[in-house]
């Protein structure tokens, strides 16, 4: 279990420190400033086995200020320490838009495309071994709505915790998940749930409250909303560690879809360096399957050019590597088809929690 | 002021069955059942002086069993008829997806898209005056995140009326706006606000409420997620008419940003039929205004060819048709230039809500 101790301010500035310092040193003995990362491709992730989740391997490259394109790298790195060092100082916090648009005021320094300082981010999380969560930067997107009887505690802008029941203090759009879900913002204070269902579509999501599924099969249902931000990724961790309870995936049956899955269970390549902390290695994906495509005979779709090249590519991805994956997709591959989780409703609003799922988790041994 | 009365069930399930019933005469005198509607295109959009919104102009269609395509039509409408009929006797509701796959078991009747499951029920609609949340249709898409010195009553699955203050009651995400804001579901209970801000991008709005603008400012913030829910739109009219506020939009410098105001002040061509209902036709475009990037002199990106053709095809698009707008339309042409409204962050984090938006809004009389 990884409960991860939020790392202090002081610490935060420190690690950052820690990098201006040794280009510092590097300069006073007349060497190039330098900064070494591990190569961030699917070829560099290997699995590992005490942590369960896969994490970049052994490649590195180094970046010194020997070219152009590295001392730029470098000098954007002290930027963005200055700034990240000014915000944990003022209680700020940043979106990396906003990040790339202040980078406009660091002459040479200045981001050409806001990858680069998405991926510079990243790239010092790795080396001061701090989270962007520490750093104050958030993306753009929302996080997760939960519904169900599990009770948080969330910090609020004014420093006081707020207690919040995911069944009885929200409305019918559930509680929104904050883009900082580590233990300084977010507590986990109480559940009375059998297992955790984190659902695609906000479609599917509305179905299953609506259908009193949360009640009825004692779960709380999280709506990923496609793509699962970080914080979605890192609440699903946290109640698995701190409540123990089982993830199940519920998604599309599409290669996009088990790459969700795949990035729940095992991290993604971008983030391998904080798998331990996003990735829920016994998270279980129920469905929509291949397999239910012929068995409830659901209403599919032929798989486009692009679907067929994502799922050859899924077969060479570590995290597909098991038999029950490749059977899957070796499947997909057969009847040439996809399927939305809503074309279940081909048989009723009702088909999905009085059928559907009673059966996917019956062979499970998750009665209800 | 148009407070919109919810109808009953017995109304919404009298007003279809008369579309039933028009058939069914028309059969029994020997004549081809038939539909008529108004064209919805945007040249069949005309000004209405009194409503102060846009409308559909005189033009209609007939759709009778004639063809086969029409016969179509006019199946599948007895189809959805039956369809809503069920839902609302048995308490339930549907996305619009789920009843594209729902018209699987309708024969002939089955939908070949979603577009044309999504048209018909607008079709309907205008057919029975009610509106798509009497026929308990819902979209996929979220719906706005409102934080501020609001209150609401939400009535919640259980039927149970939920107070839910905006600042107080909610974490840092806000309180997500159902689908449904009709009074039936959502009661505007109580506020202490000068105005209402919506704010076209969450890292804008996450950066409003981070620098505590809501309550510096006495405003309610709506993060309006892109081309905004007909449920946004709908809570943004009723907080107009019921609590007599000020509307104002912060969106980005972009042509599609402009047609997100219009769908807020004018209404959209498709949802032109309810535009009383969901238009706020005294909202104001705030910023980011062609005139903002020259006076800050913002970041911003050159015009792409299809923001080209975005922009040429406003200038014959009626709910542009007034000096101002021409105006900016015409100055953002010649400069060739549009912006994001994150792009303030050039002038650091604080910018936006110490400078920007104090002038912004002092230009308007409303200080602070």
């Amino acid at each position: 279990m990884t409960i991860r101790k939020a790392k202090s301010k002081e610490e935060v500035i420190h690690a950052l420190h820690t990098v201006a310092a040794e280009m510092h040193d590097k300069m006073m003995k007349g060497k190039p400033p330098a900064m070494t990362l591990p190569v961030r491709t699917k070829t560099n992730i290997t699995f590992d086995k005490k942590l369960q989740v896969y994490k970049y391997g052994k490649n590195v490259s180094t970046r010194d200020a020997t070219s152009l394109g590295s001392a730029r790298v470098l000098l954007r790195s002290l930027h963005i320490t200055e700034f990240i060092e000014q915000m944990i100082n003022s209680g700020k916090s940043s979106t990396l838009r906003e990040m790339y648009y202040i980078s406009e005021g660091w002459g040479n320094g200045k981001f050409g495309t806001q990858n680069e300082s998405n991926n510079l981010a990243e790239d010092l999380e790795i080396v001061t071994k701090c989270i962007r969560e520490d750093f104050k930067l958030r993306p753009e997107e929302d996080g997760a709505r939960i519904i169900g009887n599990v009770t948080f505690e969330e910090k609020n802008r004014k420093g006081e915790w707020m207690r919040i029941n995911c069944r009885d203090d929200v409305g019918d759009s559930g509680y929104g998940v904050p883009y900082n879900v580590e233990a300084e913002k977010l507590k986990l204070v109480d559940q009375d749930i059998d297992f955790v269902m984190a659902v695609e579509t906000g479609g599917m999501f509305d179905r299953l409250v609506e259908n009193g599924f949360d009640e009825e099969a004692r779960c709380a249902l999280i709506h990923l909303k496609g793509q699962p931000a970080r914080s979605t990724r890192r609440i699903m961790k946290r109640m698995s560690d701190e409540w123990n309870k089982p993830i199940l995936v519920f998604a599309d049956c599409d290669p996009w879809s088990f790459r969700i899955f795949a990035s729940i269970a095992y991290g993604a390549i971008k983030t391998a360096h904080i798998s331990e902390y996003l990735a829920t290695s016994d998270a279980t994906y129920l469905g929509i399957t291949a397999d239910d495509i012929l068995a409830y005979d659901l209403p599919s779709d032929d798989l486009t050019k692009s679907d067929l090249g994502a799922l050859q590519s899924e077969l060479s991805d570590p995290r597909f590597a098991t038999g029950w994956w490749k059977e899957q997709i070796n499947l997909m591959q057969e009847i040439g088809k996809k399927a939305e989780q809503q074309s279940l409703a081909k048989y009723g609003l009702d088909f999905v929690t009085d059928t559907y799922l009673p059966e996917k988790l019956g062979a499970l041994g998750l009665n209800y």
